[in-house]
């Protein structure tokens, strides 16, 4: 059976300064007619920046979403047309102060798509200095500096428990 | 400096079948005024289902946010006050046709704090029996089964890229 649905009508009902919701009718597989909820988002970046004496810089920041403080690697959304490795270098150096000499690409995954087009490309960066943290006017932003064996206490004991944060952390291999 | 933001007002933009949008406004720690978009999920589970001669059975389904098929690991939306194991149980016959003998929790995340509350729930899945597969009526799903070779591979080259499909293969143990 080809799985595919084809979509019959797209509402769009908000557009605001992130995020739009569309209400979409679609035919599914059996012929039938169902409904989607569909969240569009501009894409991000999220970056696991190592010092040189091999520990991770962390940010710790209010989300509102969640209702408290999270403790997440550095990370931030793509502007209209920007290159992700670009927006990599960017964010880096707004979120936490420290610029990358280099960076690497570890993958580019879907964060939930069951409601939202969200695609996260995650990097490794290497040869940090240190310049100046420069964040959004809306953006308060702690940053924190752990070894590998503390950052696998965080994730035992649950206290990082951000998704694309743990995911970067495993695939750059630093935790192994 | 205190970085939690106080909830000023909060609009209920859409109320859906599964999301909800609102619109809030909140005090930022320097006591200026911003507004935050947020989703508000459900909270889902999602589960590694490991055959006893130790393969991992997959789904596969069109995802309408992306516009194409993907490769997961099965998953779903906890119903008003489940509790996430028994959704795990239960979801993992529903989309699979197997039902697990025994689960082993790994895991709680936040899929993409940025903007929703969305939290999984992550667990694998042992002892599997057959049953039958038993889908919503607006779910159409291919159930398929890859050795852990075959898993990492598909991960290496991007045909799965579903954040918590990767995280909860990770975190279990099974690609290592």
């Amino acid at each position: 059976m080809d799985l595919r649905e084809k979509l019959i009508e797209s509402k769009l009902l908000y557009d605001g300064k992130i995020l739009k919701l569309r209400f979409d009718t679609v035919t599914l597989p059996d012929g039938e007619l169902s409904t989607r909820e569909i969240v569009e988002h501009p894409g991000a970046v999220a970056i696991v920046p190592i010092t040189a004496d091999g520990r991770i810089v962390l940010v710790r920041q209010y989300r509102h979403a969640i209702g408290d403080l999270m403790l997440e690697i550095p990370a931030g959304k793509l502007d209209a047309g920007e290159d992700p490795l670009a927006c990599a270098y960017r964010e880096l150096e707004e979120e936490t102060g420290y610029s990358a000499g280099s960076l690497r690409y570890l993958s580019s995954v879907y964060t939930t798509p069951g409601f939202t087009n969200e695609k996260i490309h995650l990097y490794v960066a290497g040869q940090l200095c240190e310049t100046k943290q420069r964040t959004d006017n809306d953006e308060f932003i702690n940053v924190e500096i752990y070894s590998c064996m503390q950052i696998r206490s965080l994730i035992d004991t649950g206290v990082i428990c951000d998704a694309k944060t743990m995911l970067a952390l495993l695939l750059s291999g630093v935790l192994s």
